[in-house]
């Protein structure tokens, strides 16, 4: 089996941080434009009425991305239900992860929730009909962020198994939850990332022109790994550890 | 007629340049993969042979753009052709621009050849079979030089028309491609652009961590801005000024 390295994985993560905060910068540029969320507003001709031009947009793009394989990546969990299958073939490298189905940590549906309600901070109020333009974004900012969920969920809660095998057994025997919690948390950690990842967006932004182009306060997105990247994450390990088959430990 | 005011495009031609800077950063976090852009090595079950990973990839990615009414924003020119009707009513401010045709006006052969040849200069030689990545991370990067092109050309090119139509009407009659040329260009402008999207590149990608994150070289991108961005602007300019209809001379 294959052994994973922590520094490797947590260097990944560090590198998704940039790609976050670029895609959300790049939504900031555009206002909330609150009716592209409302289901039944998307203007569509022929479309469920139920759907907002935001899940549109959503499903038409994870279509897209279905057919090129990339939920293959046990990191890449789709937003959407009944994507297509895949038409090309995909080789992924040993992955290391013990368990049968990728698809059951899937976090998307509280990635989209909190994702939608952290847009009247991150964006200005109101309307300036950028719809295409903003969805657009959205798309792109969401996948960035489920990417970096999903990634942390799977690698660092088996880095971590794999550390500390006896330890975890025991507790996903007991199926405790809350011990588990505890056991994988490392506020050091968290701090850290946290601080790093608002250093980053004040100095990616220090060197903007604020007559041509938005700023978005720092705070905000050190709040968004606060309260929802990182506790998503760790839900997530916590979905995988329960589910780690015994058998393969090394 | 709308009067076109000189500083407020200006100022989103340089608003732009964080969406394109962050976009190819973000290509470069992957290699070259030359296979992406071998016609006939898409992998795809029941694809055109003659088609690219890259080339599917753009070409679903507008199939939905389309849907969606990208494409009636006069610098949204499509790069590929015969894309669906859109399936939602778009509303566009009046633009100010005097030309029947917006897609007499696409440039995006030229820029897609440009992006291709540029990629080794942007990313490591070699092979990491991140092909779905690379090629999404493609797509994002050319639709946004387009739109910078497409929106210079247009809207640049109408508002020195605009403050100068006895001289621009005389040149257009004759038919001048040299003197437009001439006359539209501005050195110093010019000059200043290309600094100042060197300097970003440098200052955003100074808080790097080298560890977890590729940086790119800024005269990379300084260079794809004076060879291609900034030459196939003025190119746009010229073809909007030789057909712009002269009869709506403020």
């Amino acid at each position: 089996m294959k052994q994973l390295n922590l520094d490797t994985i947590v260097a990944t993560l560090e590198g998704l941080e940039e790609t976050i905060i670029f895609k959300l910068i790049d939504r900031a540029q555009f206002k909330v434009n609150h009716s592209v969320y409302e289901p039944g507003k998307s203007g569509f001709v022929d479309a469920d009425n139920s759907a907002s031009l935001f899940e549109l947009r959503l499903r038409y793009h994870e279509e897209a991305d279905a057919l090129f394989g990339r939920f293959c990546a046990p990191e890449e969990r789709p937003f959407c239900k009944d994507l297509p299958i895949k038409k090309r073939a995909v080789t992924l490298p040993e992955t290391g992860l013990v368990i049968d189905d990728y698809d059951t940590i899937n976090l998307t549906e509280d990635i989209k929730k909190m994702y939608i309600q952290s847009i009247p901070k991150l964006c200005i109020a109101g309307d300036d009909q950028q719809y295409g333009s903003s969805v657009e974004h959205d798309v792109y900012a969401l996948q960035a962020i489920a990417r970096r969920i999903h990634f942390g969920a799977l690698y660092v809660a088996e880095c971590k198994y794999q550390k500390n095998p006896e330890v975890y057994r025991k507790i996903i025997d007991q199926h405790d939850e809350q011990a588990l919690l505890e056991t994988l948390t490392r506020k050091d950690v968290e701090q850290k990332i946290i601080e790093r990842v608002k250093n980053k967006v004040a100095h990616v932004q220090s060197g903007i022109n604020p007559q041509v182009r938005r700023s978005i306060d720092p705070e905000i997105i050190l709040r968004l790994y606060e309260e929802h990247i990182i506790p998503l994450t760790k839900k997530g390990e916590i979905v995988y550890l329960l589910q780690r088959k015994p058998q393969v430990t090394p």
